[in-house]
């Protein structure tokens, strides 16, 4: 039986993983987050997603490999990590009493056959009113610093958003009901 | 300072007033979660997050108490917690390929002023198809046997649903986007 290699090293996407039972390895991709030049945010998410797991599918054998890659989007402005606690403030209030869009990139890729299957999933998320002071708080906590959009909806950022529409775990950075189909196509069963 | 106390033993609940970074007690109500006749789904909630609080809250001095209840509507029809395995089973065929709603209530009892401050929140949920086989095997785990519906979207059962509209936290049994708010007209920040 091929073993599961997951080509990240977000803690979330581990956390997940391990919320399902599976038993896997990581080996975290070195590609660059780079923006691919020309794609839509869904291209985008989705090829970083398939180069992610080719690239460290190449590397081993006999292995299904899992790639992700999580964006957020507001009014068609691509958000990525803040570069510092100052960029996080400005991208919370930025994001606070509007609609944004979560895209979140899933491939598969076959180290046995060189197949790659490769997927997405979008959510709508609603932020309310944040004071500012609250804000500033939160990115003290250093939850922030390493998120795409400055926020965690799995910690105390979840408090700020007041409805998502879609997949929580496509917020979070892997859209569990997509990839247990996936596996499912591979001969991976979570039970 | 009043002490904040939640009168839930549910361990979701808890878990989610230690991601706030809350300190607090638990003192479960052993108010009986029986249906109360004759009212909406949404005033039952309401009614039953208040008795729990209130319970709880004239047994503690100096103390803000959460209480909170939870129940899956399907159809018109309120889902409990299922009996035994082949409940749990019914229940999630039922719930296949279908819209349903979780409804949870919250209310913060003041035991320095006798004041109850109530409110409810509601998120749709769509699963999609799920095999028998994956049910049958998904109530083996425990998972569903403590759960109104006999899923949880914070475990493996998170994998079953396709998309939500609403809050997540809703639907794992408390509404800490409300939570957090009503907390802070009590003068408890999570900051």
């Amino acid at each position: 039986m091929a073993r599961l290699v997951l080509a990240s090293s977000s803690p979330r996407r581990q956390d997940l993983l391990k919320m399902l039972g599976l038993d896997f390895i990581v080996i975290p991709s070195t590609i660059e987050e780079e923006h691919f030049n020309g794609l839509s945010p869904e291209e985008m998410v989705r090829e970083l997603s398939r180069a992610k797991a080719e690239d460290v599918g190449r590397s081993v054998e006999n292995a299904l490999v899992i790639g992700s890659d999580t964006i957020v989007v507001l009014e068609g402005k691509i958000l990525g990590k803040p570069a510092n606690p100052g960029e996080a403030i400005e991208m919370l209030k930025e994001l606070r009493n509007k609609e944004h869009t979560v895209i979140t990139g899933l491939a598969i890729y076959d180290s046995n056959t060189g197949r790659t299957v490769v997927d997405s999933d979008q959510t709508q998320v609603f932020m309310g009113s944040i004071q500012d002071d609250d804000l500033i708080n939160y990115v003290k906590t250093g939850e922030p610093l390493d998120k795409a959009g400055a926020y965690g909806i799995q910690g105390i950022g979840g408090a700020f958003v007041d409805w998502i529409k879609g997949s929580y775990y496509t917020v979070v950075g892997l859209p569990i009901h997509k990839l247990v189909k996936m596996l499912k196509e591979f001969g991976v069963s979570i039970f």
